[in-house]
């Protein structure tokens, strides 16, 4: 591990985060909500912890793989303390680790929470709360696309971005090429729902925010009751299209713009995404009207896609308090939260492919038994997978499954009941936002003790970083030459 | 798929089961019960159609791999039907899924009831119901030390039980052997338990029951507060110990009584069992402690330890409403559903090895991280693990989660609550017996709907089957030449 050159990366990033904390300045003095003083002290903070140690920490070397991951790791906990500074000097959130709940909700485009009431904070912190999440999203998006793959990561090498531009065997002109390209198409595709968002009638400063929440499928809203409060068909029908496509591998949305059809259309986890969504909708749709939940058909589809949408993009935006519904569709709902959307895309979870993947192996499982001669592989999209990748997804689900009772047990600790305490789990690590019980989706999560949001925190890094990301670290032997 | 020596063995299997049912018989007669006619009629439609199957359906080639899974699924299926007969004839259980439903819990021992009044049933048929156990765990024995490790089930390759005697590639010989042994050991065991219960003041009766029960990891019990109507500290201990042994894998009692106590000694799934066991009780009895749940440390110990042995080894006997303790204690229990025993016991659930195996996969995923060019195995007790061999245990463990999320989507459609929907799949899925929610150590399985009896009927079949055995069964190419 070359720390030095981690430390150098690490200030270049915090010089980074210097300027877009200096974004939310004009909105502050446009709004007059008297925090633009927050935001600049916070960018001197880190220009100057940036620039010290960007300026001390010299290094020659290239950045080797084990740099990654610490890079990754130290980058998205670096972005979440500084990036909370803003809600402490401004004094909106008092509380240091609620703030940094807050920041790393933000940068892990989770959007769970811990604000009892949203409305009352200044215009400015609300503008930085949501740019939180657009940043994450841009980092998520080459981080899956580009870095994890080049890492070996938990089988992402299958989804490596296959954009043209120079192969290099070293981490850094490939991620640039990569990067700029992909940023394109999320920056268009923010464009354009903000767009269509004023048009529904939203104001320029929530379209924007709800834009950024929704294509890095954070979250946050501007309004206590979330998208519920615009009370309007037209935008939910907006933004649940655009939750969907944010929960599309970017490398497919580039394809399509460069009219690359058949690859969008091929793609099997594409495919079995939408089918998930489709299937999802259908049965709660059934279960509602069965039930009696709404009085009309269009409303109960209306909540109905929406909530599936939000819940398996892992945004975590709400129309509808599905605690309400019947059992059954609450039981999909928690199932979509494993799931979570594509890989390479903005969305969390355990990722569509890797489900399908396990699916698949479980089925050449079954088949072997019956002819045990017989070589059969496990397939994606026409393309057999190597034996290694199946083996590093088969780790991540084993791995994802632990993750979650181990932190489940933790929150059981800290006296949560059983099912607010794994809802809330999940909601983190699958970067969701909104749980079930007491953090379900009309409540917060300010009611946690300290020790349940530390270890909350901790699973949104570990769900956003595929978890081995994080977890090398803990490796004696990655420390060592 | 040769059907007619299928028939065939279901039909000596049929025979030998028309003779079990003449067991309870006696006790009919000693206890003046009036339903020794129940039994006799039941053994005559045993023989009769046995006899039929045995007769009409001649073969004489030897069993294959193929003829193997059709056995042992359809086997057990039939003695759940047949071993029904008395409940029904008798008019102690009026509903003919009821009977099968607690006959599918007997011979799975998994020890689920659907009886509100256990105490009203005729002795006899108590006797029957703990003999279904009894049987149900000789099966096991040999389905998981002998059948499964040849057909190349879950992983069970390694937990083959080297027994001496001649080494053939056919089953039937090979198969013979490992079973006289081992039911020595089981039977031995079994007879020293109800020795030791009756020394504490049990009945003969209740002492050769719930010996039964025991070892065979079932659950069912002659009285109506299960082992709590006891109230001896001194009973409690005894069956805690017997539960333990039984959720050992039956080849090491064996070397045990061989004299190879270094075999015993070095297994490190035992290791890992008897660690997990004094762990989960420690931590359960500090929180005890801390919530004040006893009055006494004695008290607290005794019914810790006895829940946590009675889950993990999935026995499902109880002395405490586990429900009314903390929420860690709860789960804890619940972490310990889906363990289960060790591999070759009749415990049932994923299995100590399996998880240990699983965790140290994903170890050696994290490892490769750091090291890409280094060579790791997994290893269990010294010995690495063949990669097809690891590959069907997470495909196994896979194919569990996915069975218990798709059993409990059906329990939810069905109405059930979240946590009592789940909490009946995993009773049933690992052959516990009692749940969580309605269906909790101190309630029962009766106010399910039929829809929901039928998903868990076929829950406890397809865990105790290791998954695969049943699952082969729906693929076309089973039943293809």
């Amino acid at each position: 591990m070359n720390l030095i050159l981690t430390l150098r990366i690490l200030g270049a990033l915090l010089l980074c985060l210097g300027g877009t904390l200096l974004l939310p300045v004009p909105f502050s003095l446009f709004y007059h909500d008297g925090v633009w003083s927050a935001f600049v002290i916070s960018a001197l903070i880190c220009f100057s912890c940036g620039g010290l140690l960007f300026g001390f920490c010299k290094s020659s070397k290239d950045l080797s793989v084990r740099e990654g991951f610490a890079v990754v790791t130290f980058g998205w906990t670096v972005f979440a303390l500084f990036g909370a500074l803003p809600y402490l000097l401004s004094g909106a959130i008092p509380s240091p680790l609620d703030a940094f709940f807050e920041t790393m909700s933000g940068f892990t485009t989770t959007g769970s929470t811990i604000l009892t009431e949203i409305e009352a904070l200044p215009k400015s912190l609300l503008f930085w709360r949501a740019l939180t999440h657009w940043l994450g999203g841009m980092g998520i998006i080459v981080l899956s696309l580009a870095i994890l793959p080049m890492l070996g990561v938990g089988g992402m090498q299958l989804f490596k971005a296959e954009v043209p531009g120079p192969t290099a065997d070293r981490l850094r002109p490939r991620i640039q090429d990569t990067a700029k390209l992909l940023w394109g198409v999320y920056l268009l595709l923010t464009a354009a729902e903000a767009l269509l968002l004023m048009i529904g009638g939203m104001s320029f400063f929530d379209a924007l925010c709800h834009s950024f929440a929704t294509l890095a499928t954070g979250g946050f809203s501007t309004r206590n009751t979330s998208i519920a409060a615009y009370n309007s068909g037209y935008i939910d029908a907006v933004i649940t299209v655009f939750m969907i496509l944010a929960g599309i591998n970017f490398t497919l949305h580039f394809q399509l713009l460069r009219g690359k059809l058949r690859e969008f259309h091929r793609n099997e986890e594409l495919r079995c995404y939408l089918g998930l969504i489709v299937a999802a909708t259908a049965v709660i749709v059934g279960f509602n009207w069965y039930y009696a939940t709404y009085s009309q058909l269009g409303e109960n589809i209306r909540y109905s896609v929406f909530q599936v949408a939000s819940i398996i993009t892992t945004t975590g935006f709400g129309t509808a308090n599905y605690e309400t519904w019947p059992v059954l569709p609450q039981y999909i709902l928690i199932l979509l939260m494993f799931i979570g959307g594509c890989a390479g895309s903005t969305g969390g979870g355990i990722k569509v492919a890797r489900i399908l993947l396990l699916f698949k192996h479980a089925q050449v499982q079954v088949f072997r038994l019956i002819h045990p001669r017989a070589i059969r592989l496990v397939k994606l999209g026409n393309r057999p997978v190597d034996k290694e990748v199946l083996q590093s997804i088969l780790g991540f689900f084993a791995l994802f499954i632990g993750t979650f009772v181990f932190a489940s047990l933790l929150m059981a600790a800290s006296g949560m009941d059983l099912v607010s305490g794994g809802a809330a789990v999940i909601a983190c690590l699958a970067n969701i936002g909104p749980g079930l019980g007491t953090v379900g989706p009309i409540d917060n999560f300010a009611h946690i003790p300290a020790f349940g949001k530390s270890v909350l925190i901790v699973c949104m890094l570990m769900g956003r970083l595929e978890l081995f990301t994080v977890l090398v670290l803990f490796f004696p032997s990655f420390w060592h030459k």
